[in-house]
């Protein structure tokens, strides 16, 4: 059988836009395997220069604020209108079975029913470090594959946001209508990386308690922000009706567009990729401080000291970094 | 000369509670030089033992809000009533000059003036992972010296806050009356860690505006907190009359009581030791990664290719993992 993760092949389907050694590649990307992460760094290098067109919108929300069913509508929407459309998402908490990818696919059944669009569900890993990494990888191999749109969903717990908000061009949040709870809703850390929110569900009883939940928001933003030329537009929509998407879209790509004529869109993705230069070698010198068997042995032994007060936190430190070294 | 930091001679002044070995212990544990750092964890794993039994506060709040004032009330009361104060401090802005240190004790006069406290402003170092892992050792030194009140006074600027809020028993936030924007003026990471809030100023012609201010912290904590049993206890207090400081601290107090009595003041001290024990493993890990003189030759090579479009960033940071073994 042929090696199905020969780079040469790899990066010749994904450049064809084969979906085949697409769906290959991302999980040659995904993968931690030493080996894999070889070949996925070679991948990569060769795909690199065909990558970097894309619109990057990051969609996160309150559970529960439908962000499947209006990625499924709005993706719909931009693949009719001539878009090629990626889903990915940064779901730490998932653990991904044959069955879960199959539920990915019926949560967004219209999208990933569509030759040009192509649904993957988070990769699993457990932290999430690895997670956004293979998502971050994830994209640069999809715009390499032609793919114009490429919409990172994230789970709504905080940590996941600031990650994507690490990716993307434009943050787009949706909220739900709830008297009341607005702003326990939403992770505070979430809130200074928002482009735009969007209010789901605006639809029949509901339409105008959204309108309200918008209202509020609005003030919010502005008294959050201290400062309304930089707050985040407000809108209602529906993922059900359609109500609202094409505005929803407009404001995202005039976020970018704004970006773009600033001049501050290629300043913002080098500043992205120097950062994550930064996170990927020294979350890999990390990586391989934790799995050292010797360190974590030795760091058994000065957990025990510290309990018994015999020995000090920069006493241990100073133990296992000589561990690591030796 | 006698060497100023012969540990058998700081360890011995410092179990005997004498000044100028106290100050040169902390002057020890704040230098990064490697042979201080050596030093200073031969100290602090002698002191060990004999710390651990202040009560450790943090202190934070607004620009403003009149922290060195209620600092100077608060511990003068304590010292008066019998207790050891020290005041640490972490600033990560702050440059520490001679002028400063002068004028850290005149904005404490009182207390700085007391043999029962002592008064240590911020080690100056620039990055919050320094200033934080100083004060820390601080702390150690000032309760093996016999201090049983160790209060730690932050910038609310955010980081700080978080870093303090590990090192200390019970967080207390100092908030102003100023009618709308309780809300902007803390920040949001903050909100989740603070134990008691005392809204200062409440004197004279802004006592009734201090007491609004109060309810409305009151409903917005509850609100934010979504539990009203957890929400952090809000008080108004005068650091310039003295009212209400007593209650403040009884708050303060009742918080750690509260702690001991359910058994977690022990497991979040041994918690904040190993979350500390590894903090500074992989700080002090990845100060070798950013100080190695290859590592940032590399980089600039690789940050170089990754403008160009002729490097990604796993390869870029391959790269630099290759050149920091080397």
């Amino acid at each position: 059988m042929a090696d199905p993760y020969d780079v040469d092949i790899l990066v010749e389907g994904v450049l064809a836009g084969r979906r085949l050694q697409l769906a290959r590649a991302i999980t040659l990307v995904e993968s931690s395997r030493p080996d894999h992460r070889q070949r996925a760094r070679l991948l990569l290098q060769r795909l690199l220069p065909a990558a970097g067109q894309a619109v990057r919108v990051g969609i996160s929300g309150v559970p529960g604020a439908g962000k499947s069913t209006f990625i499924d509508a709005l993706g719909s929407r931009l693949v009719r209108a001539g878009h090629k459309v990626a889903v990915l998402a940064v779901d730490p908490s998932s653990s991904r079975t044959g069955g879960s990818i199959l539920g990915d696919r019926t949560r967004m059944a219209e999208l990933a029913a569509s030759d040009n669009a192509f649904v993957r569900p988070s990769p699993s890993g457990g932290q999430l470090g690895g997670v956004a990494r293979a998502t971050r990888e994830s994209m640069t191999v999809l715009e390499a594959a032609g793919f114009d749109v490429v919409i990172v969903e994230t789970v709504g717990v905080g940590q996941s946001e600031v990650a994507v908000g690490d990716m993307v061009d434009t943050f787009l949040m949706l909220a739900l209508a709830r008297a009341g709870d607005q702003l326990q809703g939403i992770k505070r850390g979430i809130l200074e990386r928002v482009d735009v929110i969007a209010v789901n569900k605006a639809d029949g009883d509901q339409a105008g308690e959204a309108r309200v939940c918008a209202r509020e928001l609005r003030g919010a933003m502005r008294l959050m922000t201290g400062d309304s030329a930089k707050a985040p537009e407000v809108l209602t929509c529906s993922a059900l009706t359609g109500d609202g998407l094409d505005e929803v879209w407009e404001k995202v790509t005039a976020h970018r567009a704004a970006l773009v004529e600033a001049g501050s869109l290629a300043q913002r993705r080098a500043d992205q990729q120097r950062s994550w230069l930064h996170t990927l070698t020294e979350s890999e010198l990390l990586d391989a401080l934790r799995s050292s068997p010797q360190v974590r042995a030795a760091r058994a032994e000065v957990e025990a000291g510290m309990t018994d007060g015999t020995v000090s936190a920069p006493e241990g430190s100073q133990r296992l970094i000589e561990t690591f070294y030796a």
